[in-house]
């Protein structure tokens, strides 16, 4: 196979799909969705048999058993998926709303119209339910979507792209509107992330080695985040017991995900009443406990804290621990060594949480909140197709809103310029 | 001068600097704005003389009229710079704001919050007014700014950027904030275009040329457009009056800028009604035609149109003629060679006009207006930076609000994941 050109025509189709996708109405949007949601939970068998020859492949190079739980699909998590299509497809459609529609003293009306992106490019690792939820999004939101999931996948993602593709075609959609690719070569990332004329947005999603190379080489904006430093700071004036609530539940809850607390930040002042009840629980559950001097004063187990600790996403049971003076401190470990993801202050002082909520530069900033609850369905975008960090186009997590634009639009009558 | 190690420097003041003022209160950046304004209106003879110097030398390289044209300052366009950043001053602070806060059914309320993009940076040519323009804006939205005016304005630019620097000063903000490059060596672009740690926006403005390289060679994200290749498409349901009107106004009001409209579509069945009648006009007003085979049997003095000026921004009294079967065809010619700048339909009819505004994928779309309407002003955004034709982000005129992007916000009261 020619992958340049596989990809080229893979593109074009996308770009000529994605006029179509972009003015069909909301209805057949919907029934699209419902269709790829019913194609998904008959052909459970057909999936369940494909995912089979990839963990059999996955085994036999001995994948670790990390990223074989990740390639699983059982009849469980395909319904899943099918369940997810149908909540995107009862969310309302944004494309079309215009907002802000006023009138100007030239007489002119100004407003903005909610668009499309137009072409998304996702690039993805194991998980093969990637291929429905971004499938799902890409199309709600008007956009057509490429995707293109990781070889240890493939016969998962293709199962999957073809109960996709049922639903499209019945609906009267075109085809090439979600494109899952066919070929396992590593060249296809390469063509895919400088197809400019065809392809709007990148959006990849897996390991930090993979989301840097492809930012570093990627000529079409990328939406992504890197890394999940996620702080909780404790406040002098935090209730003790939600801090101990909250900052258990952000590290605990769950180890592997990027809005994990990696490390803890406690006010001197409050250091010594919260971070002893803090550190038993910790203990209880296994966590590998990091602290600067004044924190290891305050409990003598725990391990010395070094400089790599600051800047360093566990994805483990392992806490960092930080004793601050206050506010300004806080704010500026965070700037310096934190990943602009997500951070929380426990606080019972309204100043001090909404200097906190206005200075931290991150995507997400809470009070009184664990850190992971930073999520598409928490914050009812009705799901994600990922988180971004960046400055530009959409920061946290992204739902369909972060899939479309805002033109401009004007209504005049007879209206110019003088 | 080492160029590197002095953008370097450049940039870590502007990141440092950018902490600074996006924390700013609204009070602190209009004074410095007050002040700036002032200093403009104090030192306008200074400023004529240092603005003679880029003219004499410009001359003495022999630089075309039109370039000499865009370099001159008077004392009216000081005058206009000074009330620009009054203006600026005046505007509501976006910064801050939350918008949607909601509660959610877990009990926390999530909404967002506006925020700077950080550091921009800005590279231009010629005219010396946008150094004002560009630090007023990005100062009110809470963002760093790094100004790379062309060589040959650099003592109009340096004189313009002492004013800036002694309103920041004197309002107490760094005078990092606003940093005027102080070389003419070509390296520096170089670098602001690569320093992807200080510098998280790089918005060029001037020739295709300039707009292209450093598209092409940046690595930190770029808001822009390369062409107006503007549309007025006069449709079969049109009142003759208003596309009349509008269809001169949106060429002749003025040929060089890029919402001036250079191909003009019309429906066959009213072709042979409105187009002898436009013609005439553009005639009189010196307006070169280039129609197609339809156009020109309907105004036989018309040249052929060919290929290449379906896709040509002419920046000049010259316009292209196509006569169109109808609506879809409008579209499709517009989707073909348009440059999602800005497009108009005149029609009376409802469901063509909102088919139109949907369908059309430009930046801003228009019904009974002209395409010379498509302003920072005329919005009411206050002021513009630029106009962006680009998919994410911004699109259109950018103003303000272009300059800043939303992070989430949540408030619990120990909230945690369950």
């Amino acid at each position: 196979m020619d992958v340049r050109s596989y990809m080229q025509r893979v593109g074009q189709d996308a770009r000529s799909a994605s006029r179509l996708i972009a003015k069909s109405d909301t209805r057949t949007k919907n029934h699209a969705l419902t269709l790829m949601a019913q194609a998904l939970r008959r052909d459970t068998d057909q999936l369940l048999t494909a995912n089979a020859r990839d963990l059999e492949q996955a085994r036999a190079k001995g994948l670790e058993s990390a990223m074989l739980d990740r390639l699983s699909l059982s009849a469980k998590s395909i319904a899943a998926m099918a369940e997810g299509l149908l909540q995107v497809a009862a969310l309302p459609d944004p494309i079309g709303e215009v907002i802000g529609l006023h009138y100007r003293p030239s007489g002119i009306r100004v407003g903005r119209m909610r668009v499309p992106l137009g072409v998304i490019g996702i690039i993805y690792e194991s998980r093969p339910n990637v291929t429905a939820d971004a499938a799902g999004l890409c199309l709600k939101a008007g956009n057509a979507a490429i995707l293109r999931g990781g070889s240890e996948a493939i016969h998962s993602n293709q199962a999957i792209a073809a109960c996709v593709l049922e639903g499209l075609t019945a609906a009267g959609l075109p085809k090439a509107a979600i494109q899952v690719i066919e070929t396992t070569d590593r060249a296809a990332v390469g063509e895919l992330i400088t197809m400019q004329d065809y392809v709007d947005v990148i959006i990849p999603r897996g390991g930090k080695g993979l989301i840097e190379r492809i930012s570093a080489e990627s000529r079409i904006p990328v939406i992504k985040h890197l890394d999940g430093v996620c702080h909780v700071f404790i406040d002098d004036d935090a209730d003790i017991e939600k801090a101990v609530r909250i900052a258990d539940n952000a590290k605990t809850q769950r180890y592997g995900t990027c809005n994990t607390m990696e490390t803890l930040l406690v006010a001197k002042n409050i250091a010594p009443k919260v971070l002893p009840l803090l550190c038993r629980i910790y203990r209880e559950k296994g966590v590998e406990l990091r602290g600067d001097g004044a924190a290891q004063s305050l409990v003598p187990e725990m391990l010395k804290a070094n400089a790599e600790d600051w800047v360093t996403e566990y994805l483990a049971p392992i806490l960092s621990i930080r004793v601050v003076d206050g506010l300004d401190h806080a704010i500026e470990h965070i700037t310096t060594y934190g990943s602009q993801h997500t951070d929380s202050i426990v606080t019972e002082n309204q100043t001090t949480a909404w200097r906190f909520l206005r200075e931290v530069d991150s995507s997400s900033v809470m009070v009184n909140a664990s850190t992971r609850l930073a999520d598409g369905f928490e914050y009812g975008l009705g799901a994600e197709i990922g988180i971004s960090t960046d400055e530009i186009h959409a920061r946290g997590p992204v739902g369909l809103e972060g899939l479309t634009s805002l033109k401009f639009v004007v209504l005049g009558d007879r209206h110019v310029r003088e």
